[in-house]
């Protein structure tokens, strides 16, 4: 089972003024004050809570040794235990009710309907992990059973499973203030490999952050996991991020956020004394590319496909589709006219903070400015002061090759729509594009049967190709990566999305010659927990 | 299956003369020349040939673009094909006959039926990556598929695989001439994966490097696999290393030797600004704890049992157990006896090069000098210039908690027995241990069952955890793990012996909405190779 995030475009309007001192959608915010349960970010840099203030060294430390000690015990706990715990998260999380809503709606000026959705896929990642955790075919349990007379010598006995890494220290994401937060994917997926967590609550959301943060307290009780094993801990600037990744007792760190924020927390992971893996997930352009024979019948249908991935959630997505890719066909100019025609029946609608939206502003501007690009359609409707105006650009292939400007995300409501000449100027703008979460080939069955060195071209730089339908949209399912190449993520080799995300924070361990009674309940010969193993090569249950 | 290398230790002599410019597993040899069919190494800065010139910037280009065209070709290459190849290397090397040992024995001063242990060992290795390949549940296919009806949204169609990464760059190591260098572990994965692979020769043993790489290109041909799909280059200086992991082509690294060598490249790659993934396997002292009952009976048997492996291939293996835990009792005492007694039965012996002889001396003398330290067995026999004299040495656990310098390998015959005054010393000691490749704990079933929180520290630290064993002997396994926390590696979550070290090279793609006639044949509805996949949550063949 999966479930997918029901999302709307954000008509929610707000008179808050964020002030932020770094762009992008890992920016951090500064000086909000709370009157009454709704969270009011004020225009004064005076603070009123703990909330806004940057841990300090002394509380960062007490977090990190707090889920260090907590770890040596919960790694022992058995699936079965933390999957219960899991589910006893997403239990509170849902019991929270509309309180949480609301207070995610003051924080992050997203509407009802989306954050409720993104509830509903938060507690949903709880409980699959839960249920991965059940099934047991996650830890990759290995046996190789001794051969005594084997010549020249005998094979002992070798048993191998995952086991968690530590620590993990996870960056709440502004864009998603539940789905991948206090209580996230990263989070979740964490706990479900037996690490404990350390959580920075994102700035621009901290209220929301704290309620779940709470919600996870009381869980831990509930089903008598350790004290400690969740830690969660505020800060707006850069120093408590670099303090957390820098922290000896940190085993692995958990991002997603802008490249900017994701790439300064891997290279100061790996100049660590002792280097740990960093999994930040910075977005991408999510290039589209449309086949001429469909675009000239299928114009209007796609543009409107398009209009409406590139715009939902105000294109507050890392899977927004920025680059649109198509040959200067009659069909192509008609898809441009359309799009620019649903463009203008969109209406402005405010970000998730006025940082984002100032990031957003000057990026569409500037990659305006460049030459070639051409505005050819945006908003009727003019955007009010924190609004973002959805618009959309072209320019012809030659130029976005000599451009690298063009190249970048800009995050929010705007996409580039890239015109090449011929399928071989396509194809050679295709192998210049850097790394992606996601491709997307629009075409009719037979019409990609012909252009499978496209197909090829763009798989070789993404996590997931998708094929005639958008990239907005990801599944939280076993068949999901949300990963991909750099600058998409800073390790190709695994997704935050879906049960294999868990595999971020283990490493395999083998047992040689071990007594069976020290065996971990995976390894023991009786398979007592009924789960899928390779025993001499054969997968057994 | 799997295949134990099968060692002795060396007795073999030689008046060769080698210079390093570096010293470790991964150090650089400068200057030797070939006379007829050996090699023999000068002592003149005169160089002969090609093999003993570092590769040009401009031969590391041509290499690496052959190696990333050759890739477009051969990552459509099925498990099928790819395994036929790996079959034809294995088949290749056996075919060059005594030869190829004949010049391994002149280039690295290991004995004859150690090298031919090790061509079993590689050939093998080959041949479980080519089963691996039928077996095909390594690609760890995945499949969700489409929820037409589901509410608020459908589900789309979701199959995903492990896919190769690209170019793999190999450093061959010295101690493995043929198990870990031009067709070793690192190549036979990253050729299973579907990656192409350029090796750097060990210049240490060239000449048995290039006859095996002259073997993989008989292989090429012999199976229609795509022209350049192996290059191997040769190199003596950190410029060679160097270009080859900055090159843009490079999409990771696997590289086996010196902590020096093996973090300056993780350095470099996390440096690019494209950074790839690096995995150094770099050593470690495998720590064994000899728990005291067991001691008070078993002293002799034990130490005959960790001589043996403390000087197995004069200790040239990255599991060498360089430090013994045992604590203050009369048993530990005469263990010490014991083992100093046996310290002087082994005969000194020839290490693969001077400058790791050099290094070596250099080491242990280093160690010998430290506070508290005392040399108490040796090599009864002395040892001529070139030689390396087996040693062993004890130190109280105060001193050693206190003294980074005793923490360190020291790669060949000498172990440094620590001496704890209670148990409570013993794990403070553990807990101080930095992370390795493997642990050993010795102790009867039920003096493990009383000290289960010493083989918990043990396991914390270590990617193997033997019992009742000596951590020397890699089974070529499913089931075993050579990896570990750094510095055994830079990387805690994989592997580089086994059919899992093809996980290294490969990433996870998903393909959404794909039509069947363009899906990989892994992922196809009628699942025609017969693998294992998970399908809707359920393992099914």
């Amino acid at each position: 089972m999966s479930l997918l995030l029901k999302t709307q475009n954000s008509s929610h309007k707000s008179d808050f003024t964020v002030q932020t001192t770094l762009a992008g959608r890992g920016c951090f915010v500064a000086s909000p004050v709370i009157f009454g349960d709704i969270l009011f970010l004020s225009k004064t840099n005076s603070i009123h809570s703990d909330m806004f203030k940057d841990a300090t060294r002394g509380q960062i430390n007490k977090a990190m040794t707090a889920a260090h000690t907590a770890f040596a015990t919960y790694k022992t706990k058995s699936g079965r235990e933390r999957a219960a715990f899991l589910r006893a998260i997403a239990d509170g999380i849902e019991a929270l009710g509309d309180p949480l809503i609301e207070t995610a709606m003051a924080e992050t000026h997203l509407p009802k309907a989306r954050l409720e959705g993104e509830r509903g896929r938060t507690c949903f990642q709880l409980r699959q992990m839960a249920d991965t955790l059940a099934e047991g075919s996650w830890c990759e349990a290995t046996i190789d059973t001794a051969l005594p007379d084997r010549q020249p010598l005998p094979r002992p006995d070798l048993r191998k499973m995952l086991v968690p890494m530590g620590t993990v220290v996870v960056f709440g994401s502004s864009n998603f203030p539940l789905a991948y937060s206090a209580a996230g994917v990263d989070t979740a997926s964490a706990l479900a490999a037996g690490c404990s967590v350390v959580v920075k609550a994102h700035p621009a959301h901290p209220q929301t952050s704290k309620m779940v943060a709470d919600a996870i307290e009381k869980a831990i009780k509930k089903t008598k996991m350790p004290k400690g094993v969740y830690q969660h801990v505020f800060g707006a600037s850069q120093k408590v991020g670099k303090t957390l990744v820098q922290h000896p007792l940190a085993a692995a760190v958990g991002f997603t956020g802008s490249f900017a924020g994701g790439k300064a927390l891997f290279d100061l992971a790996a100049k660590r004394p002792v280097p740990i893996p960093v999994f930040s997930e910075m977005g991408s352009t999510n290039p589209v590319v449309i086949l001429p024979k469909t675009l000239a019948t299928d114009f209007e249908k796609t543009a409107a496909q398009l209009a409406s991935s590139m715009t939902l959630g105000m294109g507050q997505f890392c899977t927004q589709p920025g680059l649109i890719f198509i040959e200067n066909t009659e069909g192509g100019q008609k898809f441009i006219q359309s799009l620019a025609k649903e463009m203008g029946k969109i209406a402005p609608a405010m970000m998730l903070h006025a940082g984002i939206c100032q990031s957003f502003n000057a990026k569409s501007q500037q990659v305006l400015t460049q030459n070639g690009v051409k505005l050819v359609g945006k908003a009727a409707k003019t955007a009010n002061e924190g609004e973002a105006t959805p618009s959309v650009a072209t320019v012809a292939a030659a130029e976005f090759l000599k451009n690298p400007t063009l190249h970048q995300e800009v995050f929010g409501p705007f996409s580039l729509v890239v015109v090449s000449e011929d399928k071989a100027q396509t194809l050679e703008v295709l192998r210049h594009l850097e790394g992606q979460l996601t491709a997307t080939l629009i075409g009719s069955e037979a019409e990609i049967g012909d252009n499978l060195d496209i197909a090829a071209a763009l798989q070789n730089i993404c996590g997931r190709l998708v094929f005639n339908g958008v990239p907005t949209g990801v599944e939280v399912a076993n068949a999901m990566v949300h990963g991909g190449p750099f600058p998409a993520t800073t390790d190709p080799r695994f997704t935050s999305v879906g049960p294999s995300a868990i595999k971020r924070w283990v490493r395999p361990v083998s047992f040689q010659n071990c007594p069976d009674a020290f065996l971990p309940e995976e390894l023991k010969a009786a398979n007592l927990l009924s789960i899928w193993r390779m025993v001499n090569g054969n997968w057994q249950k």
